[in-house]
């Protein structure tokens, strides 16, 4: 199936001859959570919801990076550029290299020197991206970043970039799409806030549209050791193991409010220990491997129902952002802790087996 | 959108109630490769070419195994089963557990003591499989697997379950449902040979169906240090560091040379230079990022127009098998001797960036 500009390019406004640059990405699984619904049923007495988890992970680069940058740089060979430019040690630089391999650019990938692991960077790297470590740290890189755009010939590609939120609009097309409805509620991670940012303007242009009748309740998580929103302040050294929502001054601040305001929805944060606990039971109970940030929003929507914020019998869409392989540490050691993992070493032997699982 | 089970049910003859376990796998992206096109043109004359990626990394758990393991454990619950069990250290039981975690079963993955990384098994860790370590080879393994399977109180679902063969076919449909029409040739990595098998009963099926009028040749490739079939020898002792094809006696050998001669294809091998060659030119010049072995079919492409097995314009499938994102280390390793990825050091300056990118 195409990626998503050629799929709504109507939606989207697009002329027949703009230059798409894509990975056929979107399209992402649906995929129905019987089994979380259950565990919420039976631990908050919230009953009867439909839950269905948008994995974004099954995207070409691993996450939902990709509707954004598939149109960030179309843009950028739709005017001409031959370089872009970010300031990323995960799933953002991910995307800027395939695509601009793709199109045959130049990707810089800004980082702070001496802080990142290279195996965070094997994406970016094999799709032939210059690696730029920089003498600085990440906001240092961002700075520069800035000015390098500022000279003109060179495009970013970090959230500041427009397109970005705009091809991150095509999750909720796709989800009213498939369902035929709206959800109730949406429940999402928040990192930088750019996905809730994107999902809300998403739901607005297809109820314009007359695509869809109402509304969802935005739910947003922060991580706690990095809830800005949620705390009112900037936080200056952001903490939990969920990297890829562990920020400090989210560039969309304002428009989550907006989203959260308009929608009558609710911005919360979640400990690492919630985000721990839903990481595992996706795996375990619904066979779906996410990254740990992802699993901010399955952990708001148990802490939802919990706090009975949550109506019986709703429909609800979360949202996964990036696939599990992306931090196999976090898995192997998440799994080992909780005793998700069981572990025997036996001799070759059926019955010694047999025995041993009491079969 | 649905898995496979649901969206070929018909085809598959599947009455409506049969219980289907999915993780809406299947559905993956069928991406142009115009830049592999333009290098075959250059670099051996053939020219024309019209080259399509299967990018099956793009499953749920990252590879095409998925495809086979929803019907495989669909069939076992429809069955009553209540354990499965595997002897895999890769993809196989990444997929295993995952469909079995969906439908709480309780599976278990056996893998020879001491001689497999836990970074290789954080999928199935996670998915809360019950791993078995035992004193024995890897030989050793498959046969304690067929023994438990025997039982008739455990489904195995290695690939001497049936029914991974019979979903793997639906990658074939998936194509032709695409490209509205067969492919000339279609390549891809041999190792088990199952893959290979399941797209030609595929192809051959819709044929039967009238949905396609021509098959294509089946141009399948394995590692050369592990041909087996090329050799026409069982390899005790299998090398490449494409691991998810270092297999020296496969489990589909015949239908695999069937498939050949069926088709008037070929069964060839590629050097783990050739294959390193395609992996990293398939992710610097298309964007795509896939396991090592994957890449096998497009060096297997390459070679073949090298040798003029291949006719100008034809219509090109490739199979890439699975997810980049399997294998970090190789990704680091050989983008690093192969000199894709570029690396800089630089002051917290956009002259001094400019300056070294000579912008």
């Amino acid at each position: 199936m195409a990626g998503i500009l050629q799929r709504y390019k109507a939606v989207y406004g697009l002329p027949d001859d703009y230059p798409i640059v894509s990975l056929n990405e979107g399209n992402t699984p649906l995929i129905p959570c019987e089994h979380i619904s259950a565990h919420i049923e039976k631990t908050t007495g919230v009953t009867g919801l439909k839950i269905f988890a948008k994995y974004d992970g099954a995207n070409p680069t691993g996450s939902f990076k990709d509707r954004g940058m598939t149109y960030a740089v179309s843009q950028a060979k739709h005017d001409g550029a031959s370089h872009i430019v970010c300031a990323s040690t995960g799933n953002t630089s991910a995307a800027a290299a395939a695509y601009g391999a793709r199109c045959g650019m130049q990707v810089l990938v800004l980082i702070p020197k001496g802080k990142v692991a290279l195996g965070k960077l094997s994406q970016a790297m094999m799709y032939g991206a210059t690696i730029v470590e920089i003498d600085g740290n990440f906001d240092e890189a961002l700075a520069v970043v800035r000015k390098l755009g500022n000279t003109g010939k060179i495009t970013v590609v970090n959230s500041i970039n427009p397109y970005r939120i705009l091809g991150q609009q095509s999750a909720a097309f796709e989800i009213c799409d498939e369902l035929k409805t709206s959800p109730d509620y949406h429940f999402i991670p928040v990192g930088n806030a750019g996905n809730i940012t994107a999902y809300w303007a998403g739901y607005n242009r297809y109820q314009q549209l007359g695509t869809i009748k109402n509304l969802p309740k935005m739910m947003g998580y922060e991580a706690e050791g990095s809830a800005a929103i949620v705390r009112g302040e900037v936080i200056a050294e952001p903490e939990t193991f969920a990297t890829a929502i562990r920020i400090g001054n989210p560039a969309s601040w304002q428009q989550a409010e907006a989203a959260r305001d308009e929608s009558d929805g609710t911005i919360d944060s979640v400990t690492d220990d919630e985000i721990g606990q839903a990481y595992t039971r996706l795996a375990a109970t619904e066979g779906i491997f996410c990254e740990p940030a992802s699993a901010a929003s399955v952990a708001g929507l148990i802490k939802a129902c919990q706090n009975k914020q949550v109506n019986n019998n709703s429909l609800i869409t979360c949202t996964l952002t990036g696939n599990g392989l992306k931090d196999p540490d976090s898995a192997i050691r998440l799994s080992d802790e909780q005793g998700i993992a069981k572990k025997l070493s036996l001799p070759a032997n059926e019955q010694a087996i047999m025995d041993a699982i009491g079969l």
